[in-house]
């Protein structure tokens, strides 16, 4: 079984490095061929097109950063649906609008090839390590087939559903995570304009109702002042703007994803996008006039 | 030493129970008297009056349900500090006002004995079980002479700073609690619209950056639309009023939590006080015209 690898940025590195890693016979494509290089050293093949890559590989992934990204590589000029065929099978792990998924999904299955949506979470970190969280979307048979090889990075791999309903679950994800991002913000600003130990108030609260990962992993790095991202800010929006869209879409109201959406877009406009998205507890400060951890 | 508990509400129950299970030399008093019966069959003592409690005990805890509770308790006719003297303590594990803790103190100070509040969370079920979460204010001192005592029914005691700290370190646990809530119930809603499945979304993403508490144990419920409280939406209102008169009085902004304020009193309107604070998701399904957990 030949499986291609499509985008070889900050994500899709780890993710067809892990894939020659397990011993799979891989063929690689980027945009920018220079960042083929490590891949071709260590054992993979390089395909000059996306068309190429698809016409040379049974399963081809794609991992690249929005949804005309992931339009580009599969309809625009040597696409992959040049090289697609019957029996062929498309895994686009990018975080992309699960209605462009349909129609993509739909311009493949008219060439005989299948698409699975299989967003991922986890970060480069997971990538490399191999533990990252996959929600996917299509065909049970069609999952089963790419199984094999999504084992080589992910450690969580679950089928929510038909076609679509992967990026749907990762915009889930996105609202949890920022919901849980805003909780923390006010709640630390709040222990810090009241006076208390932030790291004791932390380790007080974060056993019980009040627990998230967001708590207890970014909670500590707030206290810090520490922004390095696990997570940019700058890709949060992107992704926050798809869950609004979607959300839209589907006439349901987020206020408090879209309270978060506001607040982000603040710390945009002040340079801020590249800083983890814990730091949305920045635009609080802004108002309350208030730093955390100067107590 | 003797151990005073006034107050035998859904939470003083269990905590006294559990201070006699310890095999501790206790005394009661509750303003319904016939409540004590149960505490005083299995070896309690029972006093008159909050005065008559304090005069008989070295350390007197106090679990009532609001701030003018615990006032009437501590200051009002035969209220504690008719009893209390130099070498006495008095523990507060009501949740209330941080503000007029640091004034009730001060009364009790006056009259030669010591405060220290020390509200908890974990529901009835952590007193009856002895696994609550207890935030302490006050002197260490004061905390090293009642914590023995409290270690009857806490599992996790965390002195978090002088008087005052404690019930500040309560609200912001709430503000996380209904922030998370807030963030699943969004969540839920964007699922439930996008026609995922529930169970497997909530399986998916609850062990990584999404993941929380509340999520993972409230979300389920919601899925089920179980509405039976771990605590009532009357009981979190109470809380978040605290809350926000403290980031009031703090000059604090807590966009977020008041949000949540606003959409379990329109719950309230309906006559729902009496549901968990998870059945906040119904104010979002009201607004939406969908239902979780029908499709």
């Amino acid at each position: 079984m030949k499986i291609g690898y499509a985008g070889i940025g900050i994500m899709g590195r780890g993710m067809a490095a892990n894939l020659v890693r397990a011993g799979h016979d891989v063929t690689v494509w980027n945009r920018t061929a220079a960042r083929t290089a490590d891949l071709a050293a260590s054992g993979a093949s390089v395909a000059a097109s996306p068309a190429e890559l698809a016409a040379a590989c049974d399963i081809t992934m794609i991992c690249v950063s929005d949804t005309p990204d992931v339009e580009a590589v599969t309809l625009g000029p040597d696409g992959l649906l040049g090289g697609l065929g019957p029996g062929k099978l498309v895994v686009d792990h990018s975080t992309i609008s699960a209605s462009a998924t349909t129609r993509l999904a739909e311009a493949v299955q008219a060439a005989g090839a299948e698409w699975v949506d299989a967003p991922v979470s986890g970060g480069s970190e997971g990538a490399e390590n191999g533990t990252l969280s996959i929600m996917v979307g299509g065909d049970t048979a069609a999952l089963d087939r790419a199984m094999p090889f999504m084992e080589a990075y992910g450690a969580s791999i679950t089928h929510v559903g038909p076609i679509g309903s992967g990026q749907m679950a990762k915009l889930v994800n996105q609202v949890l995570v920022v919901g849980n991002a805003l909780a923390v913000s006010e709640a630390l600003l709040l222990a810090e304009a009241g006076g208390l130990d932030l790291d004791a108030t932390i380790n007080a609260v974060k056993g019980g109702a009040a627990g998230s990962w967001m708590l207890s992993n970014r909670g500590p790095q707030i206290i810090e002042r520490d922004w390095r991202p696990g997570f940019t800010i700058d890709l949060q929006q992107k992704d926050l703007r798809l869950v609004l869209e979607s959300a839209d879409e589907l006439a349901v109201p987020l206020p408090g994803t879209s309270l978060v959406f506001q607040m982000y877009r603040a710390l945009q406009r002040r340079g801020l996008g590249g800083d983890g998205n814990h730091a949305l507890v920045k635009a609080l400060e802004e108002m309350a006039g208030l730093e955390i951890g100067t107590n």
